[in-house]
């Protein structure tokens, strides 16, 4: 989020506007927790992991006081624009400060890529590498121990890190919220990798599948498989890491864009990447909808898995 | 490449053909080195940079004897179909094999991104992602040394590399083969830079620009900017290393789409990305023209250095 | 390991010996696959996570058959020393052999670091950097959220990376096999981290601790402590990954040491490292005890992480 | 170089003490920029490359009025003990203070490992991996065409990251101060790896070598070796980047070696690493002499590059 961050603050800059950065997220923005910004200080944080500005989870802000308070607050800095970063969450947040009138644009930030309107959200690749490195070394141990590893990803709502991950590491199964598989099609497909001379297998299961993976572990060591089996669970691990180029250029081009287009008068939408370009999408719209994973490429993962 | 390799060799199984690697590219194929793979022969390559078929270049395959050998070649073998994953010389190649009645189609596999008719080559995202580390390790160095370091990128015609990576690791200044800048105008940017109080600066210079690293920094060294210059050259650095997930992506899709494109019938073109999707070109318009740097993004890059 | 095995066939062979690689360990050593390795068999490996030789458990070695059936196909292949590398069941194996008449020395390699007989074995350096890559990205997501993260690193009887691992990266409490600690321990650890101000806090936890990482976060999240906390479970990730310099230093000297031993006609040891020199052990010694991790660091842990 | 800084700080709090930074090494001493640093100035810093307290050459500093200045800026601001931690120049800059009566203790840091005293410096082992890790890339590109790549790494005097990554990267020469080698036995090595078989050759050259990487592609040009030459120089990349496991608990012992001894009444010595042990060396012992790199590897790495 850093780069994003950066760009919306020297994009307003270069526009001759001046720019302030929220801690904290809504929590701090109604408690007032704004500060100016300057280009030195977004200086040296694009390869940083993580946000300058620090998150929060805050429900509190679906509340009409919580969001009136906001906009006091904003207000008695002199801001009369917002740019939001953030997940679905975020985006309700940057809906309801809209219709009480105040300009605002979205940008999507979701490791999960969850979010609706953009083809992929700020965090995603970053993620999907940190959850490939790990998968590549659980390879380097292939061996004739007949090891079958079981590797939890995030994605609560969302298949995307799993399907995408599992895609490009040659993953034997892969359990995503969107397209549910038992333990039984599982064990099956293992038996099938066996059976073709592989002396190991990988399945990537999503946070959101109906098994995790220390449950679904449980229900395969009951079967007969040919295949002992290991659990790794990478966690908020995935939440971190120097970001990758492409999140860099994706949070670089959004940021630079919300900017544009706030100044140009716009609010209300979220800006995100529609195949090569920057597309708006209403921020009620995106409020109200979430993002599957893309099920094509579920397909292509069994066929290239054998 | 390995991950294309792997899924042209499924792909075609899974379709119920027979797949075939030719090692060593057009001088392996015209020796005859063509062996058939299995499944099996593709497992756990996924992961590893370079490509297990080896590659080589070979001029002389603009010869029409070589050319008609390579049929000869593949005729004895019982191959009827060619996947050519390379760049531009190997379209040129593919093209001509086309145009003697083959069955071929292209993909694009070049780290400077320099191939016609894709958004996008195979190599392209990994080889960024290894110069963006590097330049990331160079700004932790970032002292009251006044150091600035000139870092060069691949990219004889093409200064995408140079043009991506300076973006996205917050370069002072970017020189490409398709927007010339003289040692002047770099002292001017690295002069700005010391004037808004940064202790150094990043410069990153296309191989194919008028000037290479080494012969810009004996320019700068006799200018005064405040800056102490010192040169990072990566080479063949940026050609290794494991491919990141959106190149494996990539080919893969890449690999599908071109075994079933030549079973339903289809020759003669290069598969590419297109924003999100699929989309072919004419070989005969890939090998002649090239693709440039997006120099949209060069203005963005000025305006977010600041 | 791999570098273990070039550096043993190269010393080898630079002595004017022939060198034979027993693929998956003694399994594969009672059923004869014991192949003659030559110079270039070895090139290009060094840098692999994992060994070409593949590895196996077997615990039917313990039997006397097995260990007759051992020296039979040795002797049937004409070869009369034999370099075991492996963790402690591979050295209770070679003391067995030794037992017998054959010429054997040990090399040390365990990820664990659990070898009686040398400060560290091969292995060890790698996997530890590969933990400690990884709770940095977990610091990268420090927040407002006040997340504690429960880190699971391997070690079943050996404490060894989950200690090494928390000094360096400032853990607030380190469990491990050598010295428990109650949950109620890691509570106060946490609760102090949140008195001094602290918005995260890191544990880390050896899979040989009295709890795993499951069942201390069971514990945790009913106590109040002012953290959410949140689980990583590492698992064979740890075991691959293209080994660090020291892992290839060391593996190199090792295994040039064993070979230059048995030449001069040494055997029944295993040779390590202790301090910058090779020392070698009786195997029989080395088979019978097991290193624990080293105390004096748990105390240095402990006031670091203030 | 910061968890040294970390250590010597949690250790200094832990013995009832109060810590100073000072900000640009002896340049920023002589102008007073030395400010109380507390428990939470050092937290999350020991991932990070580089030092928060930034780096400075100042060879002013040889000067007695300089010495003087610095005194009398220590003592203003009641600071009656110095942690020094750098290279040679550094451990001089100590030994004068020393002189004068400060109570002083030097910690050796410098990647290439050239200070007297210690077994290793902090920074070298990390350089090492980035290092070798480049140089992996390299290989992956091993391929029909030929191609030698000639690295360039640092070390101006010392040839140890020369050295050590060679011998861990498998190189067939490499290139040293303290043992040189002309331009005509790079190319028999290189002939010679082409007569056995290899497909590419590395060359690793110290910065400090007879001839630099690019004037010794030069000279290889001119010559008949049936390799085609590529030039790598990392530069300042070498010194960046995360620090490892290694370096970090190096610096964390010795941040607390030195804080005990200052405490225990001991001065005007280095405390560095031989063996596993802490030892110290008198300042004025480490300032008048320079640890070279270890020739008995220079055998070893000739023998496995076979």
């Amino acid at each position: 989020m850093n780069a994003a961050v950066r760009a919306v603050v020297r994009t307003a800059l270069a526009l001759g506007l001046r720019a302030f950065g929220i801690r904290r997220a809504y929590e701090g923005l109604v408690r007032g927790e704004i500060s100016e910004l300057g280009a030195r200080d977004v200086g040296g944080i694009i390869q940083r992991g993580g946000t300058i500005l620090q998150t929060a989870r805050f429900p509190g802000f679906a509340e009409p006081e919580a969001q009136q308070e906001a906009l006091r607050q904003l207000e008695a800095k002199g801001v009369d624009a917002l740019v939001a970063i953030g997940g679905d969450g975020t985006m309700r947040g940057a809906a309801a400060l809209h219709q009480l009138g105040l300009a605002v644009i979205g940008i999507p930030a979701s490791i999960d890529n969850d979010v609706h309107g953009t083809d992929i959200s700020i965090g995603a690749d970053t993620a999907l590498n940190t959850i490939v490195a790990a998968i590549d070394k659980l390879r380097d141990t292939a061996s004739s121990h007949q090891r079958a590893f079981i590797v939890e990803t995030m994605g609560r709502r969302c298949g995307h890190l799993a399907l995408m991950s599992g895609i490009v590491s040659g993953a034997e199964m892969i359990m995503i919220p969107e397209r549910e598989a038992a333990p039984e099609d599982v064990a099956d497909a293992v038996r099938g990798a066996h059976a073709r001379g592989k002396t190991h297998a990988i399945i990537v299961v999503s946070e959101g599948a109906q098994l995790g993976a220390n449950a679904l572990k449980e229900r395969l060591d009951g079967m007969s498989t040919g295949f002992d089996f290991r659990v790794t669970i990478l966690g908020h691990v995935q939440r971190g890491g120097s970001p990758g180029a492409w999140d860099r250029l994706l949070a670089a081009r959004l940021g630079v864009a919300a900017v544009e287009r706030l100044h140009r008068g716009e609010s209300g939408v979220m800006v995100g990447l529609r195949g090569r370009e920057i597309a708006a999408t209403e921020l009620a719209e995106v409020a109200s909808r979430q993002r599957p994973a893309d099920l094509e490429y579920y397909r292509m993962a069994r066929m290239l898995a054998t």
